[in-house]
């Protein structure tokens, strides 16, 4: 089996490349050939996190004589100073792929899917050609977590709704109408959430995982009022299966 | 690099596997190494393929001496026979898995997103152990649609909706709650769905793919309106970036 050794990036080339959960088997082939092949590796990282979850996700596909970057990303949600981050991140990279190199910036999760991919495809999409950039497709969160639980997220008509659980109105709102809605970052509102889904007697219906997938970190429960008071942490992932689709109902 | 070589079904075991889109190199480690040791491998496939896409998604990772079953699954929707079907299927299996092999279900995509996997895994769960089944997430059609237009689908407090567009007065409602809209199966109601979007300005905010990453099959555009009278069939995938959401937005 060598699918992944026939895989290999391009010199001049950038790749968004999500590397799943954080756990290396579930990378895709394509995600680690190009990790194992690039000249340069981009590693965002939280200020808050003693190393990059992404790069413990790769570290397996690494290859030999790459330069290996970690940038501290602020999470303070500033915009400017957003911005700035990531347009200087993005002068950096365009210099390296302008030099002929290939350069891969692994995320956690999917590029596409709350992730910092975005800020930097953006700053590069007015620096790069377009058929210079790829993105690569990762597992997101809320799929490994599903797994572990074993239960369909959606069938037939089912309409599935991915929200951070920032607000508890909008929360409210999004559970009519939707059959499923999955949570991320739950666990700030847990209290309230739980209150809320006790009120819609929905608190049966609904799972809560955290760090899913990630060796050694991983929690899980059925019972939402487990997690009450933060005790499963900011990061936590809800999934609540609000309603079971019977046959022919158009919703 | 052997991390596929790593990963081994257990005998006594059911695996419902992801494949993602179609393609080999969009397949997890995980995925790959549970194929190549399973015992047998079932493939559903519809009755109007000639082929199972999961399995030519697959074929490169299956493993010597495997028995392969390919069931072909009526995707008439009716709930008895549908019931009927999935029974029989799940007997076959579990009497596969009670006599000590390792079961494999492939399916495209993800086995949690609109699979078949769901009836194989209802029907299981009355005659297997649950530490004995298993779900692996594989790249759902609209994560790789995404990485095609290498576009973000969500973003900070964004909400992402899924669901098929079988139902355009359900799709009109989608609109107004959440930020990025995906629409499976797009293909029957696309006139109706171009009219919807031109009368709601959102005409220039969608794409729209079809089987994306499925090798010499892909087609894809960013105007809905090349794809009227059914010009890229049934499976399209449609992504509509309803709204972008600025900083501090609460939406």
């Amino acid at each position: 089996m060598n699918l992944m050794q026939q895989i290999k990036t391009e010199p001049g080339h950038f790749y968004a490349v999500g590397v799943g959960p954080g756990t290396a088997d579930l990378v895709t082939f394509r995600a680690g050939g190009l990790i194992h092949s690039a000249d340069v590796i981009l590693a965002p990282r939280s200020r808050i996190a003693d190393k990059s979850l992404a790069l413990e996700a790769a570290k397996v596909f690494l290859g030999k004589d790459q330069e290996i970057i970690e940038k501290v990303y602020a999470m303070n949600r500033n915009e400017s100073e957003t911005n700035d981050f990531w347009e200087t991140v993005a002068g950096e990279i365009s210099a390296w792929v302008k030099a002929g190199k290939s350069v891969v910036q692994i995320t956690i999760g999917d590029p596409l899917l709350y992730s910092t991919s975005h800020y930097l495809l953006e700053s590069l999409s007015g620096r790069l050609l377009p058929e210079s950039i790829h993105v690569i497709p990762g597992i997101s969160a809320f799929q490994a977590v599903g797994a572990r639980f074993r239960e369909s997220l959606t069938i037939q008509q089912g309409r599935l709704m991915v929200m951070p659980a920032t607000d508890l109105e909008q929360v409210e709102q999004a559970l009519d109408h939707c059959e499923t809605l999955v949570l991320y970052k739950a666990g700030r509102l847990i209290n309230q959430l739980v209150d809320l889904l006790e009120r819609r007697n929905l608190i049966d219906c609904a799972h809560i995982a955290c760090y899913a997938e990630q060796p050694g970190r991983e929690f899980m429960s059925t019972d939402l009022r487990e997690a009450k008071d933060g005790k499963y942490g900011y990061m936590a992932t809800v999934i609540i299966h609000i309603r079971r689709q019977k046959w022919g109902d158009s919703v």
